[in-house]
């Protein structure tokens, strides 16, 4: 039978073979991180590589993702849908290996990896989520939901501030049953840490009220099999296992040096490194008993179908909650949410008074939330602000896990990634607030949700100079524009309560894109729509109000959010002049650009070249709407600390001027 | 004489009712830590309201900057150039009293605080300055800087995750003249903090080397004295001061809870708590008596005098120190540098070989850093990657304070905060580096380098997918685009070595501006150029190429660094076909847009509408410059795994379609 020490040297040159075939990539990690990896896959983790969305599966997380190659090659000799040639094509156009993981690229990729500290926080949020899950859904006969989450995190990813952020929150929440690895090699790609990076790192994650194993051989399997073993055991607080370990592990010439983090090791020390470790074999052969011994299928399998067994039992006691899990899982809303959207929508559009769209958000969640009990809410500290804790939400705590609103503290990157780490495990359905502004510190989160595609939402309130006093420090200028570029990311500003409910649900309705609502702070007044106004609220932009006669505009004003109703107001005023103005609401317009052509058009007569487009933010990204002969009024510059109704009139975001420009373009 | 409960008690109502008459504020913090406050200012703080620029002083940082009354009422009570007029227009339009405070805009406020954990960060930065700064200008005989860096944070700081990165790595630093006050009072926006933030904190700053002191009443002002000169004893490490305090201390109905926290107290309860403290003076109406015994300006000017005498002796005995300093404390540059610059351009110019532009950024700081001693250099942790590491840098270490290149480790937001606290302190010029992709992890504190008007230099290195096999967590796609919208941040991506150094020298020259400099990791083939071209390299954008004949252009090319070799290419073989082709290099755009309209005219003629830009990155923003009938090349999803040129071809930038989009449009 193979040994532990084979199967760790079957993956360091599957590691070390790749990297040095494509020319690039990270051998180091790998050559240290295998024993303790395998440690972990062979003798405690539960997963069915025949069935990598098994959902009672333990979750392996490779926060330190550019050790791609050791996740990588335990898929592939553990069984999972990944074969040596995929793993011959690391890194290269089109294959299933790609520099870093990549979530939905390569089975059994939990989460995206590679910007550091991420990882960490993901990890975070799939333990939070199974801890709710197994509060909503396990009954004392039935533990469905059971199972672990394990974290592998570099010297970098305890650098990162995040880290601080996720695992103290972690602590506080207890969540006893993550387990992190931490491959202490003492090794960052400047060289040795200890002159920038000398924490104590058990005392720091004791501080946090975690459970430390300290000073754990990385390279003894046994020694690590029994940590984690304790860790396990310990279920009231979350354990970090310290490894001790040697970065590049086997290679004579530069393990422990960052020389072998970052590069390929080349031919002749790869030579010197197979007669180090005894490993005879040619690139990618590995001998028949390795995979063998490393085969996790026959477990997987037999894990799996206990468990199938279980949620059977399960179906019959249970029936109604069986069916909620299994929906939850599947990421499907409940069948009437059309209904329950287009109504809630039509009802927000009959509101009568003036109300900022942080309290409509809030009146859509009132709304939905009874309905959507995946939905897992929370503010990085600002609850209140956010208007983000819907009516009935209970807090989860250690003890009160039924609870779905969580708070974050002042955490806004933890949160995003937590959020991200809640949305792969599946089952909730995650959305987080904080200020506009502080987007800033969560923005890496905010494009790893886009890039993995994952239903997250962001309530960012206090979207502009609306904010008021506080000041250009908590007033957003540039965040809306800035947070449109990123790709396959939605953003929302709503210019009121119908076009916010509009909004949220089509946000929960995305099932592989996540959504930012940017809400304000000050009151918006209700806009009056016509039918078709109303059935194109989700089409991301929409004519709001046109020419009384309904004969071509000879001036189209665009706006979003709370500048829409400055021009409805300059709007009138030039009809009243007898201008034929037509208004269009922009709420998203990365869903505007995506309606067909004819739509587009249809709302944005080419012919019509007299264009103003009016927002309290950046101006840069409108000129594709306005185009050569239009004008934007928006703000280049930083605001100012005063009351709002001070500051639109300061930077010229006025009714007048928009009459004013509009005038001098006819 | 006045007692040190009266002095605090003025603070504490100066803090009330300002922010009761301007209806809105956070009164709640200013109560709490009015004492260890005013122990800190009157029986330590070294500095002279008289002259708030004086070298030496130390430095007070409020990190939890929305406590901006606690600041505004110190700067006043101790004689600062902010009279009592000024705290009653507290954050109304025009005042010196902004919501939170701002550097530039109100004497005595040292750095713009209120995003929370950026101002522990500015003060580790501060710190830093100053040891730096003792080691390179001190003598056996003149101890000429020598001063301690005070900051006060809150919970909401010791939350962020940018605490950890710049307390762990100041801790690593040992920066013994760093001493933070701890408003330890146990409440956040969201209420009792225990169930989401349970941090042993004495505990966790032990861990990063420092030197703590738990457990201190913050309320008692001799306790707090006590601790401050222990942590002053103390000058090997940075000191914590675990202050517990009270928040709204006095405040009998809201004291301790979140309530008073962010919102004025109301007219009963303040009056409640003026019968509570005995505290029987109307609004804005201090006492003669404290404002004597708080005055700071006889002991401030003693200080400074005696600071000045020891400098007018350094003079006499070190003139060239005492220059250089007086020259880098100014801000100026050696008198050379023009001269130097123009010259580094011309020797950049005349390069003949490929090279990447982080490869020509690092020659130019190898031409520059011999003539800049104030160049503090740095790399989260990518020194190598991001050629920061300039010939004959070294590093700073403990036991090398005169060092200048820092290992900042892989903590990015941290790196950017600390290098505003660097450029805050002022004698030093920091430029630090990281991959463009991560400028995500530290854009708030990028963002307050542009609001602060400061001159920081951000090295952002593998700017596109140029990044090739790492994959789409390290390719930048919205990266240079997003930061273009952050207000007052000049944004260079360079296309070859002549414009890298036309990048540095002018980033260098910018007294109250940030610039980003976004470099390749790949080669760029060096751009040949006429004479009129050089000459505009500083002008943000430029006439590369024309139409051989000088007639007028029928087709606009423009693109940013790697995409201009493309672009030129693209124009050989369009002028091979006949085609009058003008290429323009856009290497700032900002800087561009502040040119005169006749210059930009010039550059892109109004009638010229056949205009195509290429930058592999977002192409929202180039629609501005295209106009309605131009077309972009450009990237808006994001990258894949692959060499990078595969990658180019895959997304379409290339040569080819430069060119047959450019038929299209004739």
């Amino acid at each position: 039978m193979s040994t532990m020490r084979e199967m760790a040297n079957a993956v360091r040159f599957l590691s070390i073979d790749a990297v040095q075939q494509a020319r690039s990539g990270h051998p180091g990690a790998p050559m240290g991180m295998a024993d303790f990896t395998v440690a972990l896959w062979t003798r405690h983790l539960r997963h069915n590589p025949l069935n990598p969305g098994w959902w009672n599966r333990d979750r392996f997380v490779l926060s330190n993702g550019h050790a791609s190659m050791l996740l990588y090659s335990m898929l592939h000799l553990t069984g999972y849908d990944l074969s040596i040639e995929d793993i011959k094509q690391f890194r290269q156009l089109g294959s299933r290996t790609a520099g870093h993981p990549e979530y939905r690229h390569t089975p059994g990729v939990e989460t995206t990896t590679g910007p550091l500290g991420q990882g960490i926080a993901n990890a975070v949020g799939m333990a939070l989520a199974e801890t709710m899950l197994a509060a909503q859904f396990n009954t004392p006969e039935f533990k469905l939901i059971d199972h672990f989450t394990y974290v592998v995190m570099g010297d970098g990813c305890m650098m990162e501030g995040l880290s601080h952020e996720a695992c103290s929150l972690a602590g506080s929440l207890k969540l006893g049953k993550l387990i992190a690895l931490y491959d202490d090699n003492g090794i960052s790609i400047d060289g040795a840490v200890t002159p920038w990076f000398s924490d104590n790192t058990p005392a720091r994650f004791a501080a946090y009220g975690w459970h430390v194993i300290a000073d754990v051989d990385g390279h003894d399997p046994d020694a690590v099999d029994a940590a984690i073993a304790a860790a396990k055991a310990v279920t009231d607080k979350p354990s970090l296992i310290c490894c001790k370990t040697i970065i590049g592990y086997g290679s004579p010439t530069l393990c422990g040096s960052e020389k072998c983090h970052g590069a390929p090791l080349g031919d002749d020390e790869i030579a010197r490194t197979r007669a180090e470790l005894g490993w005879p074999h040619p690139p990618f052969c590995v001998p028949e008993e390795i995979y063998a011994a490393m085969d996790a299928r026959p477990d997987g399998r037999g894990h799996e179908d206990a468990w199938n067994e279980l949620f059977e039992a399960y179906t019959t006691a249970h029936p109604e909650l069986a069916a909620a899990l299994s929906r939850r899982m599947h990421g499907g809303l409940p069948a009437d949410f059309q209904e329950l959207a287009a109504s809630l929508v039509r009802e927000m559009n009959l509101l009568e008074k003036p109300v900022a769209s942080r309290k409509s958000s809030q009146m859509c969640l009132d709304a939905l939330a009874p309905h959507l009990p995946e939905l897992v809410g929370g503010s990085a500290d600002l609850a209140e602000s956010n208007c983000t804790h819907w009516k009935g939400a209970v807090h989860f705590r250690p003890d009160a896990p039924t609870g779905t609103s969580v708070n974050y503290g002042v955490r806004e990157f933890a949160m995003a990634a937590i959020m991200n780490g809640l949305a792969l495990h599946g089952g909730v359905l995650p959305f987080g607030g904080t200020f506009l502004v502080f987007s800033d510190y969560m923005r890496n989160a905010m494009r790893m949700s886009a890039l993995m595609g994952l239903r997250v939402i962001y309530v960012l309130t206090h979207d502009s100079i609306g904010v008021g006093e506080d000041g250009p420090t908590h007033q957003p200028v540039e965040h809306v524009s800035s947070l449109r570029l990123i790709p396959n990311l939605a953003v929302w500003r709503p210019a009121d309560a119908a076009e916010t409910a509009a909004a949220w649900t089509w946000a929960l309705a995305q099932e592989s894109a996540p959504s930012a609502l940017c809400l304000t702070r000050q009151n918006l007044a209700p806009l009056v729509r016509e039918g078709a106004a109303l059935a194109n609220l989700d089409k991301g932009g929409y004519v709001l109000l046109d020419a009384a006669d309904g004969g071509d505009p000879q001036v189209l004003l665009m706006a979003t959010g709370s500048e829409v109703m400055l021009a409805v107001r300059a709007a009138r005023q030039l009809a009243d002049e007898g201008v034929r103005v037509r208004v269009v609401s922009m709420p998203c317009l990365e869903l505007f650009d995506a309606q067909p052509r004819s739509y587009k058009d249809a709302v944005l007569p080419p012919a019509v070249t007299r264009r103003l487009a009016v927002e309290a933010g950046a101006t840069g990204l409108w000129h594709k709407y306005v185009g050569s002969d239009g004008a934007v009024i928006g703000m280049d510059r930083y605001g100012l600390s005063a009351p709002a109704d001070k500051l639109f009139p300061e930077f010229g975001i006025t009714v007048e001027r928009i009459v004013a420009l509009a005038r001098e373009m006819l």
